[in-house]
């Protein structure tokens, strides 16, 4: 018979004691492969507690996979491989993983490294950081959307706890196309795809459209983490160079000329990183040059919202007759970041595709967020916060535009942006290296993102983007100082 | 001059009026290209509205297109195309999209439409639905989560609403790695990815090893929704048919003979859709085959939690001293659907790997669900709604294997779960075609899924589906005798 002590006094209950003692005298080979167990009620009487709390032990000892019992029999102990030695102590030997995995997850890999590393720092009080394009977090009404999650889930709660639709939460796909009818475009809600964010738009786009035997324009310098997707898929990239107005137009045409892209993909506001916006005038070509050569655009206006000055012209999307534009929008850039709602506008048919990529994706995007926003969005804080966010964001853009004309040395151009938070910094010269601006940054304590990042080729080491999101005026006053020395210094090297 | 006439008593607000009926006469042509507006001091005077109120119009009118305005010159009307009509009404001719898409995008599509037709009539009232895998609403503690959520968004709201962590909230991976070691696994936080459900996992799972020149074995039948991810990613399948214990290990070493396929996917508890929860023995030397041919394992854990009857080994994982299993879990098939969260296990280098893939997906999962779901977790709400819906599950699991032996006629067959929701009937002689078998539950008010949904290949049509996870007791026992009634018409067909 088995020796056993249980502590009545500890916070641990009976059962688990009886568990972990049992495991003890089996770890220990006090108790080896084979051995019989006691039946429940001879431990029970033994240990003077309820027969049930024995039971429950050994079914817990059954399913942990030391013991096992045959029907009409004694329970024994189970003849089993240790339990596996500590998961970090050893790595595996068995399988040479970098031969396992595919070369363009490798490509993703790589991009990710490089990337971690210039968040380095990000993270320090000390540093004035100029490379964050979420909201700055003192402007965000908590309170407003945390209202609105008990809101719903008091009315909708059980409703809206299962799978939703892979189309994305019916009601808040018609209050985005209410709002884009604002912005000029023509749609329905069935022209809608609720995303998880921008970012996996993309991915769904280039999953419908990339193969590698196609290429994709893109502008020249893009969107920082589109490029990690094209590289996975293979998509061949055709880099259109931006001028001070928006891609080259004339350049785009010579290349369709040429081949036919499987699309473009285009930031008309407040570009990233550049923070141009394009006229009516240049939109209007793009699409009629990508109606000429029937290549889809893809607009990325995730920061349509964001138009505080006022001065800016309809998307693309509003002109488009003839249905080849996919417009991509987000409440990221103009609430909260981490909220992970974004959406693809496009013809009826091409969404059910995007859709059918999605489910099979993720299944769908959470259903009590997109309820909660939509719930905010109905009670009018959004526009409430827009309204915030645009007075805070418009004195912000004045006043880094004021203070850099200030500060900042000759020899060094910036654009001026109409809305957004990004602004592209160029120098004359280059400068000597990726890692000498880096230095001579930190130095500094401010952090920007270097221009090559936004480059799917190589290019000049002569740019880098500064963006104003998270850093409020005073802020804003002493970056904008700091990065006046730190170009200063770079000069001199 | 123009005319305008604005009314004060409506609760539309005065720059949005002006802004409106200027739109009218601009699309009326009463207000052609080119013509002058007034200034912004004229027309406040003539209308008697403050100047910011007509300044403010105008500037929207600027963002809309219709108007355009140069540095020291009158605004103009501007010249534009019309405003794209109504998307719905004119399909695109331009572009020829069937011939856009790529052709993995086709099979996916297909899948989904299939899928969709199959879910037609769940809705219905009438039909007792034994397709579904989320849980019963009926025992969603929805006001948990929903204090959970406002206790996380009141105490560290600023925190949480900007981008996540790729790797997903520290304090949840922590959570799972601890709970986890209850299941017998030794692991880190480090060793954990959250994911958005499982789904995302094997999507994430399938990007990192996966490609047109490699195949995979999976379950013969298998989990329904990784077919079409292995489609769109073209690769090749090797099927392994189930066994009642589990799938057939000597012709899965035969076939490890001749070729090294890129993983194994495996579901050793409550296998979807058999049911079937293999022996210790079985996941043994699964293990060690899979060592042998130098193999990762892809174990779905989906339903470690719903051991209810507690007879079940511990996870694969558990035994891996050589961290070569990839472990999968979730909260949508122990709470709810919609949530959204689940996470892989494995080697820290993988994990980071994983995480790249994830990050370029969708920038990260929602961190206000992770960070309320911990909060559920932490506050013991997890293990409360487990043990309560441990003990309904384990009644119904008990009623409709009882109901089926007192109902179903003979030649039917069908698999005795220890736990989970699901169970495979299979006939004796093949029913005649799945358009019968459709067919004659439809009449009889009950919906299941057809087997052959659950094979990547061809396979007889003798089996399907009934998962309840969806129906109370009641439910169940009427279900079962629509379900005998319709294989009693089958077996005449």
């Amino acid at each position: 018979m088995i020796l056993l002590k249980l502590n009545p006094k500890t916070d641990i209950s009976l059962h688990k004691q009886i568990v972990q003692r049992i495991i003890e005298m089996i770890e220990k080979d006090v108790l080896p492969a084979g051995s019989k167990l006691p039946s429940t009620r001879q431990l029970s009487e033994k240990l003077g507690v309820d027969r049930s709390t024995v039971y429950k032990a050994y079914q817990e000892l059954n399913a942990l996979g030391y013991l096992e019992s045959k029907p009409g029999s004694y329970t024994t102990v189970r003849k089993r491989p240790k339990v596996a030695v500590d998961i970090n102590k050893q790595r595996s030997s068995l399988i040479d993983w970098e031969e396992e995995f595919n070369n363009p997850s490798n490509c993703v890999y790589e991009f990710f490294l490089s990337h971690e590393n210039e968040e380095n720092g990000a993270g320090s009080k000390d540093f004035l950081d100029f490379t964050c394009l979420s909201l700055d977090k003192r402007l965000f009404p908590i309170d407003d959307l945390r209202r609105c999650l008990n809101t719903v889930l008091v009315n909708q709660g059980k409703e809206i706890l299962g799978y939703g639709s892979p189309f994305g939460y019916q009601p808040l796909r018609e209050y985005i196309a209410n709002r884009l009818q604002t912005h000029g475009i023509s749609l329905q809600s069935d022209n809608i795809l609720i995303t998880n964010g921008c970012q996996q738009a993309l991915d769904l786009i280039i999953k419908l459209f990339g193969s590698p035997d196609k290429k994709v324009v893109v502008e020249a310098p893009t969107y920082f983490d589109i490029i990690p997707l094209l590289k996975y898929y293979k998509v061949g990239v055709i880099e259109i160079p931006m001028l001070s107005d928006g891609l080259d137009l004339a350049y785009l045409e010579k290349k369709l000329k040429k081949e036919k892209p499987a699309f473009i993909y285009t930031i008309p506001n407040f570009h990233n990183p550049t923070g141009i916006a394009t006229s009516q005038n240049h939109r209007e070509e793009l699409l009629s040059i990508a109606e000429k050569y029937k290549v889809p655009i893809i607009e990325d206006g995730f920061e349509e919202e964001m138009k505080y000055f006022g001065k800016v012209s309809l998307p693309i999307k509003s002109m488009d007759k003839n249905q080849i534009v996919f417009y991509l929008g987000t409440f990221s850039k103009s609430l909260f970041a981490g909220i992970r709602i974004g959406w693809i506008v496009a013809d009826k048919e091409c969404i059910k595709r995007l859709a059918a990529l999605k489910k099979f994706t993720d299944l769908g995007s959470n259903t009590i967020v997109q309820t909660a926003m939509y719930e905010f969005c109905r009670n009018g804080y959004y526009d409430l916060h827009l309204k915030r966010i645009h007075r805070a964001y418009r004195k912000r853009m004045q006043t880094v535009l004021r203070v850099m004309e200030e500060e900042l040395p000759e020899n060094v151009t910036w654009t001026k942006p109409d809305g957004g938070y990004t602004i592209w910094v160029t120098l004359k010269e280059s400068y000597r290296d990726l890692e000498t601006l880096k230095k001579v940054m930190r130095e500094n304590k401010v952090i920007v993102s270097p221009g090559r990042f936004f480059y799917y080729g190589p290019c000049p080491d002569k740019s880098f983007r500064i963006s104003i999101s998270y850093l409020n005026e005073e802020e804003i006053l002493i970056g904008i100082k700091r990065l006046a020395k730190a170009l200063r210094a770079l000069q001199k090297k």
